[in-house]
């Protein structure tokens, strides 16, 4: 199978102008088939806030209501989406901006109510359709994939983009040898969390349960890795979390069968 | 040559939700291939009053600074054609949305300053690349279109849709039969602009000059018009020109070679 690189990079990121430059530009380094995955969470809240419209958390999850769902389906699927394809295609990457709605890419349901928790306009990922997409990549084309949904009766739906990042790697994985990088603020896993040079390495279901009991992984890397291993368990050859300054080098936390 | 339809759509329509739904309908009543252009004016007038931007516009054309720039981005490239796609995805089409930018599909220039007036970051189409768009089209993909476009070196500009509709056309016309839908208000060019029912049925390059001479053709007609010629020219079969609840039907304005 040939190799192929999907990576998942955050808000903070995509939305500075020299930092989205600099990923940009290591991105395009990246040899072989690649996909990228972005988020947008800042600029949907700053947009938000000069349109009156309140920004509602759970547990570091967006409330979508009706308004909020507008604006997020403008700022992932317009503005931060377009915006990446026309610099990526600067750099002579022939890339092309998607929501899971484009192709029947990525069918979703609304979440239900749970807990008492409504999220709203959120959508919980059912199905990935990867064979346009596939036949797409190995024309050379890359993906810059949104973190938006739908549910094929007309509704987009706002959905976590490191579920869209893992959802899609697991579905490639049928037809590419694929590495999945998550991009985030350090250097790694860490073992010292105000250590960035703490970085464990290699990473292994059996370590990581250890480690979660111990209190050394803890809050928003405990999903993140536990879609990692559930990728891996998929099918996925490689999972590296990692700063984005590395995602031509490959340094950072390495997770394989 | 297969049948491949292209229908332009203005904003007024698909920012209704009504009028959208019934559009979407009588689209997907289309047979054979097609793509779909969508303008959006009136919804990025709307949001950049909620932002507190001026929408400023010389001869109906907007002037489009940085600021104006991200909102047509948002509402354009975002929320206009995701909603579009998502509609259309549940009425079993597989619709595709794209930019310019997209595959590097169309590529224009930034409208220089013209008799003193600085239209900002508009963009005039110099290119149309459809090799990858035909080949998604022949399997089965329904592209729709937003009316932005990018000058390769990283720009996103603003693109009137007409002009995007009439360019990919011809680009299409290589590989399909070609017939382009504009829709309007009116029920096609009009002999008398106040009875809706004095339509044109079939209009040659003679008689629209000879009718732009009588003045019984004018204003934003006299560009669209001007663009369906042209598009004749270089190989598109038949335009038609008429309102959106005809798009299934053919009736209208016909222009042919």
């Amino acid at each position: 199978m040939e190799k192929l690189t999907l990576v998942k990079v955050g808000g903070k990121i995509v939305e500075e102008h020299a930092s989205l430059k600099q990923l940009l530009e290591d991105f395009t380094k990246i040899e072989g088939h690649k996909v990228l995955v972005h988020g947008g969470g800042r600029s949907a809240t700053k947009m938000a806030e000069r349109l009156g419209v309140e920004s509602k958390m759970v547990n570091g999850r967006r409330i979508t209501d009706e308004e909020t769902l507008k604006i997020v389906t403008m700022v992932y699927g317009g503005l931060v989406n377009k915006n990446v394809v026309a610099q990526l295609q600067a750099l002579g990457v022939n890339a092309l901006g998607l929501t899971g709605a484009d192709m029947n890419l990525i069918r979703s349901e609304k979440r239900p109510v749970t807990n008492g928790i409504d999220y709203g306009y959120v959508g919980d990922v059912k199905q990935v359709n990867t064979d346009l997409l596939a036949s797409l990549i190995a024309q050379g084309v890359v993906p810059v994939l949104a973190p938006l949904t739908h549910d094929k009766h007309g509704q987009l739906l706002n959905t976590n983009a490191d579920t869209i990042a893992g959802e899609t790697a697991k579905a490639l994985a049928r037809v590419f040898d694929v590495t999945l990088i998550f991009c985030f603020e350090k250097n790694g896993v860490l073992m010292d969390e105000n250590d960035d040079d703490s970085v464990i390495n290699n990473l292994d279901k059996t370590d990581f349960e250890k480690l979660v009991r111990e209190g050394v992984i803890q809050g928003g890397m405990i999903p993140k890795l536990e879609n990692s291993f559930s990728a891996i368990d998929a099918g996925v050859t490689e999972i590296i979390i990692t700063k984005a300054s590395s995602v031509a080098t490959e340094a950072g936390t390495h997770i394989k069968k």
